[in-house]
């Protein structure tokens, strides 16, 4: 209808927000890229949504997304739902030519991913993409393209946690995260997920064995209303050490028990000349060492980082929600260019077979389960 | 013209960028405030406006500041020019009936701040309101309650640094910000004076007295076109000591020149029960302690924190650009409801009276400056 | 044969370095003890350790530790050889009588500790201690006592590592500590022992169950005399997963290949009411949180702290030498009152199960073993 | 009498206690120095300077210092009375040929420190050196070579501030520190001190103006035994602006009223091509910048680092105590040797001589006082 780009969000709680921000700010940070219209909202409760749509600066609401898919003013299709519903949302949208990117995970199952994958593979398809955002983190941008350069030599060891605490009240009350069949799995698949899509993001490598332990600390909680006790199916707390293709070892910790941590993704790389370490609560620095040498700590704003030169002038910190814009950008870029992007919907399915090793691990007593390629 | 509020900023570099950003976003965040339009940019330069409104998300733009004042789709003046032609735009703005925002400093004089106060308070005149952002540095903010609710009790010293480094490579060329006639001071007015206001805000007291020392270390800089050299004529860095009217004594550095410090505002406030410290390179970070134990690192991310609950759940760290946003959302309220607001235009005058004995001490050799109150 | 109590000192490199440093000092700092004489250092070559004896302070030496079992004039048997002797010398000397303090670990394998923990126990036998220095960190006893007073709540998850980097140049020489008949094992001994005694101690608890992958990242070095290449084979890095007795989980990762870490043991527990954390590179801090709020960062340098008292008025930090003074003193005390003392040779043992068990586990690919109480 | 040199130390509360230690530790750790004989302790009251003679490891005691300076087995006496004795005892020793050690400040007047200064020249007279034990910082002196080496460029600016919290309690009672009569000044000359001492050593450049304000925040405090109330007469903090030869500038911040703050010497030195920072709360680590790039944390335990091979190996971190011991290491080097020193009794008048300016320039409100060279 234009030469913009008309977008649909599916969702606007937590993550239909923080996309929704995306798409409003994108242009006003990246030039050069196509245009977008926030055109659509999309949730199922006619005046909620058109609240919601009315806040975030949506041009209209839609309370099927299946109409959305029909509309010629929709280009992109942004999947925002909870993670059960995230496959026949994307499979349909792709099916309808649209370009979708879908937050993470891309699904809960990895059957689920298969299909999407293949999906997006099929003639005629869109572009997709996956919504892991910390990878436009530009901290983590940069200690990629540090490892890839060879600034740490061959990597050996990587340390990865990601740790909050909003369970560790025993009386924190049940929700839709803490049921197996809304969620999966608990704190592996929401958190888990990102630390092993880092993984293979900073190191470039496939994790090809995993062993694993999931423990549910507090197994019952208040409902939500207060009434009665609820079972909790799902893991508080994950472990698990992974082998990568190349020979390193990754440790794995995630919880969200860990009383005093309220967002802290850590990372640590440690090669054979040098040593990166990331924490998400100072999303602006990067440590980096060498082989010998102290630990310097860079603030990840110079013009010359990757995504800075798109925001404020040197030494302006950078908040969480920037990570959608830039996530936003890159998609944009890749629409318009038919350049390759990541992560991609197979990148989605291999972080999924590493959680379900993971899981199936912990099933066994530790014992690892080999991940096919 | 309509229930909505129409914004026009004036100024489109860095400031304009800023303050656009947050126009762009106020609504998405502070619900149940009145709703902004972005109407106008205004700018010498009809194309290179031009391309700024249409990246930036303005309806249209101007070149002449004076016509917009004229608008009837116009109700707030956003004033983000180099600081000598603040108050001249804000005095025909506050003439002509609209609501005022003013990015600091207020003016580069005392006169011109005078002016501007007493403009401010003339009958018919709009709101008005002075653009130090770091207000609503959520962890700021925090720390002025904490004090006003006498958490650290009796405020003894204060000490505040302000450290950039990027004119300390001395080939860095010149600019206007490096001429007196343009900035009116240099590291003083631009760094300084966020300091002060933050001890004025921070302590709830007016500074009585100050002694200061000026220094240009790098006398004389390339030209921009690297065709000759020019004469710097003003500071790179200050220092000074203030006492305050309650008997407390602040520390003032200000330095471009401070070789490995990208934007380390420093606040430190040390009372009888307690002290806070704070760095804008860490923005999300406050430090608090008792009288006695340890130092308590809270990461200003809570729902109950200042300015928080608008933005993402619990642990997600802010930019420096959302303290723009919360800035706009403030004065929003302000125009709305009537109430009292701060920055006013007088704190503004008072900040600029801090300035201006420093100056006039460094001057006479140190010796120090009684300020009027 | 006097009211002071002699000391022989079996071994004077590294271990023997930092044991003489304590006898040499603990009266000093410690008031109210036995009286020391350091008496004899036992080396097998005369000439080095007599040179070394004079450096360090001892009356007189002796090249064969047996012969000094014989003498009146020693009372207390501290026994710093490497780790595959600690058992010859130590039963000797609870045979002969003598009060035994032996640097960890309390041997190299299960058997070996077994019969330590009979010979400790026999009639006759005087005191023994195992020397885990790390249990006289400040920090870390504070960290227990606050455990203990049930400042944590709940313990539900321990993270320990402990990372060195002194072996991540795949070209640094071979020495006694990769080979297995000499070490017995490589970072897990070595470093992993400081781990778990930690964890046991920390916890109070045992350990009942351990996962565990070993890992030889550089398989091959030069020999010390650069002639020819050895085979290293013991491991360079170790991961496990740890149960213990009240249900919590403990992670683990130990590392000579962690490059920029040079000390690095770390160790963070988190409890359902808050959470505690370290780093041996910053000994004089302890990291509290509670159920809420930030984490405070406590310099553990107060008269009030545990061993603070008997060093240095507030605020001065100590070293990393000072951890065996304060052992020694505790060994003086229980030799005078006849009180419990830690760590024993029991608590030697319960750790050398540990790490057999992770290694057992290893070796069968990551399977869980059970530890038996 | 002997090939060693026997050492008499004037003194035993805190910094007789810590020289003590340094005296009985000196010769383990750095080799190939004379052999020091602990000889005498001096203080007036026999009981209790016997008490701590037997306890810190003296042969015998003495109740007068001046029968001390007859006596041929004491080569070298080490001044540790309180401040204002300082010039009388070292005066006496020097005329008697000893070689003398005297804890900072050499004296509390700058008529004392000339009067040193000239015995110390005079003919006969041993050597002599003056505690300033923060040179011996491995940090600190490791900056003060990067500076010689040019690794920061051209020094252009220095922040100094030593914050500590002992007297931010308003009940703290009075002592001999808060008496003019017997400390000189407060806070200036106690911390102000090591902060000038850094000052001069880092950059190896005279301070040659300077302008101060001193502030007494509480004026009344009660009595030791709690009777009555008493007069403070002494700052409780100070501020300055230091020029130095060379041009620089440094500020200075001393305060015991520093709530939070436990013993923090904190140094900032900012050159033309990098900067240095220390926090002697972690004494142990010193921050580097370059022109660009981030700020490196440099763990000061490497064996090449200044002072600390003489130590543990690498990784294991040192004391506060051990600056006292490599700085009698140093003192018996150049007895030995005949090599210059440093701090000389003339680095102690140029500091006292800064000092008193400070406080010059605080009685005349603030105005800059030069400072001869």
């Amino acid at each position: 209808m234009s030469d913009t780009l008309g977008v649909a969000v599916v969702g606007y709680s937590f993550m239909g927000q923080a996309h929704s921000n995306a798409w409003r700010n994108v242009n006003a940070f990246y030039a050069d890229l196509p245009q977008v219209r926030m055109q659509t909202l999309v949730g199922r409760d006619r005046d909620r949504v058109g609240a919601a749509a009315e806040q975030l600066g949506w041009a209209d609401v839609a309370t099927d997304w299946r109409e959305v898919l029909e509309r010629d003013d929709v280009d992109i299709v942004d999947v925002c739902t909870p993670g059960h519903l995230h496959a026949e949302v994307a499979l349909a949208a792709l099916a309808a030519g649209k370009h979708v990117l879908v937050e993470k995970p891309l699904a809960n199952t990895v059957a689920d991913c298969e299909r999407l994958v293949e999906a997006a593979r099929a003639p005629g398809a869109g572009r997709s993409m996956l919504g892991h955002n910390y990878r436009r983190v530009p901290a983590l941008a940069l200690a990629r393209d540090l490892i890839e350069r060879g600034r740490v030599g061959q990597v050996r060891q990587a340390r990865l946690s990601y740790l909050q605490d909003w369970l560790a009240d025993d009386q924190a009350p049940m929700s839709w995260r803490l049921r197996k069949d809304t969620a999966g799995t608990g704190v592996l698949g929401d958190l888990g997920s990102h630390a092993v899509d880092q993984l293979r993001f900073l190191l470039g490598e496939e994790v090809t064995r995993a062993s694993g332990h999931l423990r549910t600390f507090v197994t019952e909680r208040p409902s939500a209303d207060g009434d009665h006790r609820e079972e909790v199916d799902v893991d508080d707390a994950a472990w698990a050490t992974l082998h990568t293709s190349s020979g390193a070892v990754a440790s794995l910790e995630v919880s969200r028990m860990a009383t005093g941590r309220k967002n802290a993704l850590q990372i640590e790389v440690y090669g054979s000349a040098g040593s990166l370490r990331f924490d998400l609560e100072r999303l602006n620095e990067l440590v980096v060492t060498g082989a010998a040498g102290g630990a310097e700590t860079v603030l990840v704003t110079e013009p010359e980082h990757p995504y800075v030169g798109a925001w404020w002038p040197a030494g302006h910190v950078l908040g969480w929600d920037s990570t959608f814009t830039s996530q936003a950008a890159d998609f944009l870029r890749a629409i318009a260019t038919g350049d390759d992007l990541h992560p991609s919907f197979a990148d989605g399915l291999a972080v999924q077979r590493v959680l379900e090793a993971i899981e199936t691990s912990s099933g066994r007593g530790g014992i690892p389960v080999e991940i096919p390629a």
